[in-house]
């Protein structure tokens, strides 16, 4: 069962390569597919040397390390699973901080996610020691330690790093500003629909069904929302509600009636495309995937619908929903926290200069075109320029 | 084993998302790509309230419902595979109706072929009750009851619909009109292929062998068709017949000696990129995807050979050929009598009107730009639009 | 298992496809997709016929034919596995003889590795009867008869089919091509390596997280490569230090520590990107994807790892890295052997003719224009064409 949470999160990071390559201007689109590179191994890196020591502890209830998986091969499923799903958490932060952050300003973010914050969460929630495990809290997928914990980072780098120049104007009005390719970014997002419910299968023929019919709630949900409130299938709606409803499914997968599966990812997909909407346009935070509304809200949604849903009658339903409350909390805390922490340590440091978010970071950071045979629309910088 | 056929699925809607955007113009890639989304999720909702209780029904022999999978978890591995596979059939339709039809058009069709025809089928043909399953049909994934279904469909769509503007010409000649993008078609195939391929191996080692020598067996007899019919190595007949090989093999791959699976595969080689030229030049028929060819022809060839080469002596093979030419006629009989009555009610209502057409569906139905920062060689419409 | 295998490699093979039309120019990226798709046809069929009955062979030690497999079913997993690993060695080449190469030429070097060198390496490596194998050498997934056997041929078909024009100048100095699409490239490879990793998992769960930490630690070493070399994240030595990583591991994935896997990975990402930059610019060898970089000398360092990190105590590690020097050997003795023969039988008929090599192979081969509706920065060809 390793082998195949392996390939199904190695697809859900092509797909997110292809996703925030789509939703990203030209200029900015191989550097972009670079990043997604550069965090993998980062985050891998990072989970092995402290996080799995974290995750796979025996010994206490609370926090401690356990580095036997240094040198014991038997564990070693086991890490490679926390390893990969603490990936999924880590990629989210990229598209939040895209067209306009610093490709090494990256490296602290997501050092800090993969060692210590997945790890704890993980343990936590996962663990057989883990007090919210002891509370029989319900998340096997990671709705709160992977998704939210992901999604409050993002919202903190969103709001660290500040919005893309020529985002929000002085009238109070927002411009769009449009990825250089929606087929790629649709089809990204289709890939980590593919991957985060296959992944949804290691938890048996039940959570892989509810998996596929919570991201065809999203979708169907969404396409309703921007018919509605558009006048048009929105494909840009569908994608956010798609991700949604597959996010939002991840806490409860394995555990509620696939009827239910449908009411989380339907709601998802109303809760997730609104959300986003509101987050850019009402709070004027850009965040260019829509990370936040994605994972943060959509997380958070399952994370509760998965005690409301889990049909342990009035009473445990009761005290269910008030354990994944805690698991929201305590998710949004900890995360809060440490995100808190690293923007605050990286600083000005996050931001790109003018200069090179307006000639593109492809050319500014990564001295290459992304697409040399093409003619684009875009602009050269006649700035001066030091480096 | 559903894991697998999870997976596997959704690599071909991945697939088939990056083959139809390929062939599409870049006016109607974005619109192609949200069709593919909403499809997979209209699909999967349609089968699961519907569909999946003809399917699983216990009770009786020819047609009836059996509605326990609502509330019952048993049965989520079983409804999750004849799900997936469902939508096989549906993503067929959406290439046959391309640049032309009416997005929401789209909808009752999805809906009948997986609520209704694809479930009646897959039950006569794969449940222990199904009256063509009693008569040792040869069909385990689906070249009747899901490709010639879809296929079907696909025909009578784009007779309905009509051919796309400037394809058939008043002297009798035809364009060919070129998708955007050869690579992506061409990489979709191969993922298509990929996705087919692989869900063969949930019928053992022999049926993974014949699904992959299907396929090369496809690709090389339409590489050498396309030397001796044009002079050169033609892209889309070797990805038509690489598809075809695939489509072909799925009656009987884990059947028949591989041997017989390259004759399988090399015969669609020839067989369905031949077809593809046929229906397009004399038929006629614009199909811009040759789904009609890929799935009604390669189904329906695959079919007939699963019987040929079913090995069970003469007496035998006679009979499961008599079987298999049983399965083939009720598979279109049933398709077209449904896609006859779904076309009928849509009537004018599927066709795009002029204008959105050559503005492209994008611009016309989703208000977006596929690729905003690139320059093409489209024509924005210059027509009175009253909406 | 052999489904895993199954998927894992087909998604090798799109994962080539993206990575080769990426680094490929605008007029070359539909034959460059079409070619890794007939590659695949026919080093599949070339495997089965003759390949398949050298490997599993049963009967003596050096080398004899056994065609049981072409009326046995039994052997369908086995054929099947060797078969889809055998279309990784040939599909390398690909790369090597790019943009510039005639496409029938490609033929006869896919047929010659699939059909006798692969399956004689494989044969003396992995099968029982096999003399390397008797003498314990450590390497599951074929870091030598694998990467190695293909990267031998892809230097001699370099060699053979020469620069492409306008790389090499007469001043001394080298010009980069730059492909049509960095994202693609980059996502290509990202599914490259999710293939080869996730194929490692059919090794165990050590084998699996090894293959995870290989190529993050070859990201890693590539990106401190390209700061401390070029001043910046190279997005393409990153990219190869991923894939060096990822190749270099598959010899001693089930066999070493993971802190070795780290070792060995980063190593590679140092060692394959400098190696790379050192043949295009010194060698003046023009391989357009690092082939001959990443799988020559990716595999032949992670061949000799696996020796020295093999864990059997001195002696038994002085010996395995005897074993593993001669495996080494041994593939390349063979490889360059064979490949010379073929690349002397197809002398002058390797090289496209430089009217075609200008105008693009799309053009001149397939008649076909990749991306009709973009403008490109091309130029059509005004030669006097005869054909």
């Amino acid at each position: 069962m390793s082998a195949f949470i392996l390939i199904s999160i190695l697809l859900v990071r092509v797909g997110l390569g292809m996703y925030l390559a789509g939703l990203t201007r030209a200029k900015n689109a191989a550097g972009v597919v670079a990043r997604v590179i550069c965090d993998f191994g980062i985050a891998a890196l990072a989970f092995y040397v402290l996080g799995a020591a974290i995750v796979t502890q025996e010994n206490n209830r609370i926090f401690a390390m356990d580095f036997r998986h240094w040198f014991n091969a038997e564990a070693a499923a086991e890490v490679s699973v926390f390893l990969l799903f603490t990936t999924v958490a880590t990629g989210i932060v990229i598209g939040a901080l895209g067209e306009r952050s610093r490709f090494f300003a990256m490296l602290p973010v997501t050092i800090v996610l993969a060692a210590v914050v997945v790890p704890v969460l993980a343990f936590w929630s996962r663990s057989s020691l883990g007090w919210l495990a002891r509370l029989s809290v319900i998340d096997d997928f990671g709705a709160s330690w992977l998704h939210m914990a992901g999604g409050v980072f993002a919202l903190f780098g969103a709001k660290a790093v500040g919005a893309r120049s020529n985002k929000y104007h002085r009238d109070g009005s927002a411009s769009i500003i449009p990825g250089h390719s929606v087929p790629l970014a649709g089809l990204g997002a289709l890939i980590m629909f593919a991957g985060l419910a296959s992944l949804l299968a290691a938890g048996g023929g039940r959570a892989a069904l509810n998996g596929v019919l919570a991201g065809a709630a999203g979708i169907v949900a969404s396409l309703v929302l921007g018919r509605l409130r558009y006048g048009k299938p929105d494909v840009l709606l569908m994608i956010t509600g798609m991700l949604g409803g597959v996010v939002a499914i991840s806490a409860g997968a394995a555990n509620v009636y696939p009827i239910f599966a449908i009411i989380i990812g339907g709601g998802a997909g109303v809760l997730v495309p609104w959300a986003a909407v509101e987050i850019d346009m009402r709070l004027r935070i850009d965040d260019p995937a829509g990370a936040v509304a994605i994972h943060l809200v959509g997380g958070a949604w399952g994370t509760v619908c998965a005690g409301i849903f889990c049909g342990r009658g009035v009473g445990g339903t009761f005290q269910a929903i008030g354990v994944q409350l805690l698991a929201l909390v305590v998710a949004v805390a900890v995360s809060a926290a440490a995100a808190f922490g690293v923007f605050k340590f990286l600083a000005s440091n996050l931001r790109s200069n003018e200069a090179d978010e307006f000639d593109g970071l492809d050319l500014a950071e990564h001295d290459i075109g992304a697409y040399p045979d093409f003619q684009q629309n875009s602009i050269r910088s006649y700035h001066l320029r030091e480096a």
